[in-house]
């Protein structure tokens, strides 16, 4: 066993929404052009079928779709990591099983429940889950959606599973990531990758050390996320507060609003979908689509 | 329009588990079986496909088999009402439209969510399933599966939808039922039920005048809690608070295990059902069996 962890688990995993319409059908076309924007700003991964990606809302044909698409579109060019969150053990193993036979690099697996789960629970569905296919497999610790919130006893003992590869957090209340990371480390295998997601704390996570930064951002404006991710890697501090900066007017927004509607209105004015989230989600109101177009603006690339 | 709430969401709604293979398809056999006690046990109505009736975990085709072996052991002797929650709004109202299609008296609609919904697309969520069919709808608000909170202005908002007729809350924090209560029913319609879910404090809500006790016990142990229910409505403490107290063993693996994983291990001693819950929900272990026969045998229907 390596003693780093694998490449597919590091840098910047960029998260594109799924373009679909309103009957829930993949607009795969559109798919494409968001997974082409994403290869040509250098990101390191696509996260497909995350949060952002709807990934809940998407029947199980509807997502192979997703991941054919973007994996013909990836064309070995850069890694497809797939969402395969459900709320049945069975469905997340059928889904585990279609992006495996689709060619996707990894996968993605957060605790979707309905009844509250318990720990022993969530350690049942994800060792099965991992047997299913040789895939390696990045928990997906997402309690704003899922309200399952993981243990660090519990992610230590998922880490042990050998295809369990990785773990996506949220940013910790206190904002101490070297503290966290450190914990998490400490029990965790060699190789096992500390990722977080959270837009507006991914610069503070990456100089902090965390091996990945799951971005909202990354899968619409790829260059500049890729950018930060970068300097941020390297401990350039000063270069990746002033990257930072001009997200700062979108991180305003994704806390107003919620990251997924303001995506969603952002890829639409700059014309790659026409799309709408899935209802019950609704559009953000036309009156705030001038401070996102300003937004937008901000940024170096469009 | 009437002054006083439906008959249909007023006195004992039963809400039973549904049973199904490993495969998720319901045992209608089984199934009509507890419809058959719950009739026998002389509830008020059916809580079909609530949370106890594991209907998140539910594809629509079963959905739509339970609905009909249901109604069809109802025979018009009890009136059932059918969750139809879902991700999606299209999807609720397909499910609304195949209850009203099988038969259903009513509907119980939970925002189940993913993405944390807004008040907004919360209100047009139920105003769109509202418009597509003519049944009477309750509001399911059930914060610790949905992890979405109404307010009391959205219950005021909603309820002046014309189906929208009932609201089935959670206990309140405070438990001041009577203020809450009040309130409710201070800016809802005067035909508006304010009915109450949480078993162990069914007896409180409906002494302070709670229309309806939506209840988990009442699915299984339907003459105990239909008897508990009576008193309670004719505010008779001293009768209701003997029931209570006769279910307070089931209180308190209810707190510790949390119901459904109790009642599917109660249904199982019973020998109503072999059926465990949905994975990822695990059955209780076998070392709590003896406690939970021994709260079963507190009672006087077995």
């Amino acid at each position: 066993m390596s003693n780093t962890p694998l490449p597919l688990f590091a840098g910047l995993s960029a998260f594109p929404l799924t373009p679909a319409d309103e009957d829930g059908r993949v607009e795969t076309d559109a798919l494409q052009a968001l997974v082409a924007r994403i290869v040509d700003g250098k990101a390191t991964s696509i996260g497909l079928l995350g949060s952002t990606g709807a990934y809940a809302y998407l029947s199980r044909e509807e997502r192979r779709r997703a991941v054919d698409a973007a994996i013909e579109a990836a064309a070995g060019r850069i890694p497809v990591i797939a969402g395969i969150g459900a709320i049945r053990t069975d469905q997340v193993q059928a889904l585990a099983r279609d992006a495996a036979a689709a060619g996707a690099d990894g996968l993605l697996l957060a605790p979707v429940s309905y009844t509250p789960l318990t720990e022993e629970e969530v350690f049942q569905h994800y060792a099965t889950v991992a047997a299913t296919t040789d895939l390696p497999l990045c928990v997906y610790n997402n309690p704003s959606t899922t309200h399952f919130t993981f243990s660090e006893s519990l992610i230590a003992r998922l880490s042990a599973i050998e295809t369990i590869r990785a773990v996506k957090m949220p940013p910790p209340k206190d904002l101490d990531f070297s503290g966290e990371m450190a914990r998490l480390r400490n029990n965790a295998a060699a190789d096992f990758a500390i990722c977080y997601s959270g837009d507006w704390h991914g610069a503070e996570a990456l100089l902090a050390g965390a091996d990945a930064w799951y971005s909202v951002v990354g899968g619409l404006f790829p260059h500049a996320a890729a950018a930060l991710t970068k300097s941020a890697r390297e401990k350039d501090a000063g270069e990746t507060a002033r990257i930072d900066t001009m997200f700062e007017p979108l991180w305003s927004l994704f806390k107003a609003h919620g990251s997924l509607r303001v995506i969603y209105a952002a890829a639409n004015l700059l014309g790659l979908t026409k799309a709408a989230p899935p209802r019950p989600i609704l559009p953000l109101p036309e009156m705030l689509l001038p401070e996102i177009e300003k937004a937008i603006a901000a940024l170096p690339e469009r």
